[in-house]
């Protein structure tokens, strides 16, 4: 019988020859098809979680005696020289091996004969392949979750480290009111948790075990589908076949995920580029984490910071090619979805680079506090401070709001700052304006003032930070 | 005072004058401008949110004395009266009214004069704009649940309605193995119940109250934050000023859903055009929800499934609007952000427009269980029933598949269906194969032994019926 | 038979009754179908070509004596009148009236009896909204390249107006050589020369007239499709039927250009919120151009930039709106088609209003020469000019730029300029560096050296602005 | 001097040690910096592209007198080794090279030594970038329109060999009137014809020469920027060098071209698909181009047709990228567009793997003449054939129109076709309908009476196939 399957054979001179699902065929698959269908050049990264699930898959078979104790053992005992074979990268990945798990099936028919054929048993490629998926996303999304938190706690360290350094607010790119750096900075500690949030919710929807969803109805084999979930770990299995084989709404929801996460880092990227800018000198990046130019020889570029920014483009391209992919899908299984990885993969892996390089870089960043004390000197930063303290007199707010406007057009005008205006000059606008309001017109009144829940007062950042600190000591609890 | 600000009329030939912050500036906003960058064609749907906030925001300040009570109730009653001038149309979208905050802020001092000056006391249009959109999510999540509850309900009483309908289970758009058609459609409900997930996870995000962040940094004033939050039902407030006024993340994650929801809709839009048509006849559709051709008397379209599927388009290309609107955006408030509602407008009318029709169609579509019962009779369904029989006897598996391929492409040169094969023909492709076996190999036998959990056996899909309906009666008690 | 038809009454307390499609229905069309499928509301703004279509259809059909002249007179004027309706707002956009081309003709019918019936023959609506979107499309396409044209002539006035302006040239918004203003501002010239170019081209594959095609198969009737497209004024007619009724091509280029379009425009207004930063001051936008704040009396925001770079999301959504939508669509019309209007349109508003505002806002940008200047004369902005001279002297390019790398590093060390050094300094690094280099290391004699076709040297730029305005004559003799 | 640049050395144990750059640098580049920004890993597949841009900017050099012809000879020399390394795959691709220019340059200066120093000279890495993608784009739109072609060839063949094979065209997937088989394919050819004139455009645009730009503001260098285009066959240079090294335009360009050539393979596919289906069964696959089930013995799946489809999603995803990418990048040159490339090449090589492919699978394909026709007998397509007779006798065609609705409506509940209705039942719907009338309803007089421009008759779709014979013949003249 084993003949009838062809001589497998991997690597190192070995033929691996019929396909496994040849039985109904007639003509040999044409060379160029094979080469255009293979996903055996992306999926192979899948090894271990195949050859993972394909063990608790034969356990299960053994304990329900779908197939004997010792074909188990045997069987089980290849699968982890296969996967020592794949590790040492001693089994080559032959073309004529359409996916990893054609790749596997064949090798383990090779070393132990036909009993390797028994492991196919109550289970099929379309649910065997929607489990490696949800295995190798689990730790996806554990290990982004834990590249967020790294930044995160960057974050708080920078924070801390530069607690009492102001710089202007910004909206319209335009000098708005002066905040707290790390202010600022945590600015992005809450975007980030929120992506933690929402990687910990997509964790629990790919924390459902597929396997045992058979080609797309089930199987009649007395298969324990509960079994192989706790075996691998999962608290539940999926609850509809023909959903199970046919859904990657997980993979959507992550790659939905990672471009957040990159919209997030693109965003904290297009500010360093701009702090970066001789205009700005806000911060000066090591050189380390810079690099030159082939013709000025002048230049240091914040390249990293540029790349990431860059990257965004392609993890939101991946999200695009999946829901295109799905879009107008009919049940179940359709090989269109063999195109799912390549996003996928390129959207962890580019996530994940990003976060890291990007945890490693913020340290490396030294803040030019005097050079952002001064970019709060000049400009009217404080001027919705004289507004407000005019609105807590009771005029109305609007009416305030109006007069301090004048004011700033005069002292344009006038190339003037605020608190070079005389008594006279104020009692023009309104009567209510004292010299008082106006000795309390600097960046550290401005920001001390600001007293509100989440709002740049010092002891508010701190409390943020102590909170942010305490938030992230619960995240290393999860999973 | 009131002069200061102009003379602020609305409709019925009023005028409203200056912007409520011209203070600084020397020219009047060129017209091309204002018709630019005004939000109020799109911003006015926000108007029952703007005074619903306005009122708890003047309640807060009277609270805490920032304002007089008696102010406060003049504001709220002017306020009020607004509510009912805009849900009445009687208040005109005047052009030189930017956006709806200034409209109802203008007409508020329009009403109650320079008063009316205070509300915007410790408020920004930043904070301001970002509660509305908080307040408008969370309706917009909430009956976005609601309708895909009621497509789910439907679903159940379609799967219930059919509980015996036994059609052939796709793959490749190939017959796979026979399924129940109340499987089939309870696949759909599995993918509902992950959006409704989703739904729920993402109003715990727009849970959080934003007002109190005033323009990016918070406020000097006394104010009470969560005041704001439990007068609005809201369980907890946003934590940095700075993220505050400028995160988009739960417009970007909902609409995220949204195209997520599209897509399973287009999957299931894909399948009624395909088993609506001539070749296929699995379904028809009411003719209610049918239309014809202006130049082939004999057309009957299914057109509501494919507007359906067509309208994914832009619920994808909304996800993507958002996406790159805010990639690069340097914090905090950036003029862009206008941008953002009418892509989050859309995306919410598209999914609760589909959602309802879709709903609606449901219940008219009768479902031909005669011809999906000639379709399981040819072809070679059961073919892997037999194999998995084999296997079953310790045949391994993939021997078993090879043996059983024989079989289907003698059969198909025979043109003969398994069943009509003699125990001599039998016999020749193995000495496993029984007679009782091959009597086994109609659809009705196939589907009743797929017993595994979550397979397409009878009493397997009645208790995933039973389970999918506890989990609705769930979604009823939330938010 | 008119009543057979039903009484068909539009606007102004008149019904319009039975759809001209209902006569192998038995149900009434559910009223939420006829809602949800309802293309009026948004192809209305069709009408004008849909009739001027409809006149040339009918005048065909007249030269062909498929209908008499009498006949057709009938028709013609009933179309103008019906026009004249349109135009005036008098004709309702009836709820029952399912699209544009029904509306139209069900006035007909009802103004002028059963004779109005005989316009269809030979058509479809399949060919007609063909038809409609490519008159559209070769207005759209001509107005944009005018709105293109206007924004290159401002490019050119302000190029003109600041010809001896320099500015430091960016790579990764650092500072790299300088360049001339003007040159910097024709870098836009040459990308919307391109998209000009890109939609010349695509105006002529607008330009095929595809009425005539029928519902897919072409007509019996003995049409001349040629006459028609005389009448109005294309130079070819489209070629397969099949294709003519499902091709959406023009539309899908025209979104792609348009996204290339405000791809442009982003960086252009990205460029200009940049330099209305405090930090650079490089320009001030006319108050006339910007708006303010409601809570902060200093701002000036660059709103128009802004709100132009934000709506580069929704161009690009729409974009992705039509791919999404034709994805996997089998011939030929299908319902989704309806759905590319929606998007089109938008792309075609966005992007005119965009390019209009544009052109109006660049001659009121004031460029701060002053400060520009003041930002070329520090940093080593003309550090490869001087590895340029010694590579000039037959020093290997590579060894130059090393030596000068260390220059500009011991400068930066001792906090000096690259003119400070002594020649004592200089010749620590190389001897073959002269006091003449040094003396030439000026912005201006920077500028003046880039003499390569393409460069920055004034007299380069002058031509480069004559060949810029010799094109855009060009432009206004085409369409 | 050579050392002061380093021991350089590539592959087989050989150290390449100081980037090119490093003059100004105090630190050395991060590791993970390093890995993170290399973009040799992808950008290596330009090399022979950049050593042909190399070797004519030497000539140029040497013609120019900026170097020696002796120092260009040997410069030459060593580039032509190099290629040949690369060739022979004996070139390492050092991680500390982070891009192809530098590894390149670097092995060039560590065989020639500091002469090699010398090739740099009057330009940069941006304008030598721009290079290498204008050589690489003009292969690729080449590749892309000859692999079109053999597409569009194929299905000349096709349609040739069919051409008088009739199937219900479809429109909302229902039947709707008899077409030739030959036509539906050849509206595909028109398709892609659309596509060969969007390459050929682009590749105008793609034809202008980029070198001389130097890093953005052109070089004090007496270049010659015409002959290095004459010498690499470019009839233009491009226009402005700010614009040149920061534009992408083209290669937008092409994505978006190959966008639409996969929606329309998309459309394509989705018919491939359908027609296998059991229930359609308008065509067969050659086994060879289908791929079977690994556990369903009977399976033969139409995956190429699925992958091509499914393939469809990331080249629009590609498009998303560079557009995302883009986006709001202020000039010139910023490191983002480093990540153009991988986007870049995606595209291209799906595009060129997904035609290729599909012209290798069009002739393995088989139509099912039987199958077809019978699928015309039944159902009403020939409805609108007897309303347009009914018109041609003067009826009004909406009058026509509702009674042959009526006559289908009559049928369809007396199960009957209209070919089978006595005179006498037909005269209760018009006395104008004649015995002769019905006699024509036969799908082949269907075909033949639809002779308008375009149409499906025979002597059309003849005409029609050869003039696009004559087409493709002008195809193979281009480029």
């Amino acid at each position: 019988m084993r003949s009838g399957l062809g001589s497998v054979h991997c690597a190192d001179g070995v033929t691996m020859a019929k396909k496994l699902w040849s039985g109904c065929f007639k003509q040999k698959t044409d060379a160029a098809v094979e080469a255009f269908t293979a996903s055996l050049p992306f999926d192979h990264r899948l090894y271990r979680y195949d050859i993972q699930g394909s063990i608790a898959h034969c356990r299960m078979l053994a304990r329900q005696r779908i197939i004997s104790r010792k074909d188990a053992q045997r069987i089980i005992g290849a699968l982890r020289e296969i996967e020592q074979e794949l590790d040492e990268g001693k089994l080559a990945l032959r073309p004529d091996c359409e996916d990893i798990h054609m790749l596997i099936e064949s090798r383990l028919i090779e070393k132990i004969g036909q009993v390797g054929g028994k492991l196919h048993t109550a289970r099929s490629r379309n649910d065997q392949i929607a489990l490696d998926l949800s295995l190798f996303l689990r730790d996806a999304i554990t290990m982004t979750g834990e590249h967020l938190t790294r930044v995160q706690r960057e974050l708080i360290t920078a924070a801390r480290r530069n607690i009492d350094v102001i710089l202007p607010g910004f909206t319209h790119l335009q000098h708005a009111q002066p905040v707290l750096l790390a202010h600022h900075l945590m600015a992005y500690f809450e975007m980030m948790e929120r992506d933690w949030e929402r990687l910990a919710a997509c964790y629990t929807r790919a924390n459902r075990m597929p396997l045992g969803a058979g080609a797309l109805a089930g199987t009649p084999h007395p298969i324990d589908r509960r079994y192989v979930a706790q075996l691998l770990g999962y608290p539940d299995i999926t609850s509809n076949s023909m959903d199970t084989v046919s859904d990657r709404d997980v993979l959507v929801e992550y790659c939905s995920i990672a471009a957040m996460i990159m919209m997030h880092l693109s965003r904290f990227c297009e500010e360093l580029v701009l702090w970066s800018s001789p205009e700005f000198r806000f911060i000066q990046i090591a050189d380390a984490f810079c690099t030159g130019s082939s013709i000025m020889p002048q230049k240091k570029n914040p390249d990293v910071a540029e790349l990431i920014r860059g990257k965004t483009g392609r993890v939101y391209g991946n999200l695009v090619a999946l829901l295109t992919l799905l879009k107008g899908l009919p049940l179940t299984y359709n090989r269109d979805l063999q195109e799912d990885k390549p996003a996928l993969f390129d959207s962890v892996d580019t996530v994940l680079q990003c976060l890291d390089i990007f945890a490693r870089m913020l340290p490396r960043i030294s803040f030019n506090r005097e050079r952002m004390a001064q970019a709060c000197s000049s400009g009217f930063l404080t001027a919705t401070d004289l507004a407000d303290m005019l609105a807590a007199t009771g005029m109305p707010f609007r009416t305030a709001h109006e007069i301090v406007g004048k004011i700033v057009a005069y002292c344009s005008e006038h190339n003037k700052q605020l608190d070079m205006l005389s008594p006279d000059e104020l009692r023009r606008f309104s009567p209510a304006i004292t010299p008082a309001m106006v000795a309390r017109l600097t960046p550290a009144a401005s920001v001390t003032s600001r007293m509100s829940e989440g709002g740049t007062a010092l002891n508010k950042v701190r409390a943020a930070i102590a909170q942010a600190a305490k938030k992230l000591s619960r995240h290393e609890k999860l999973h």
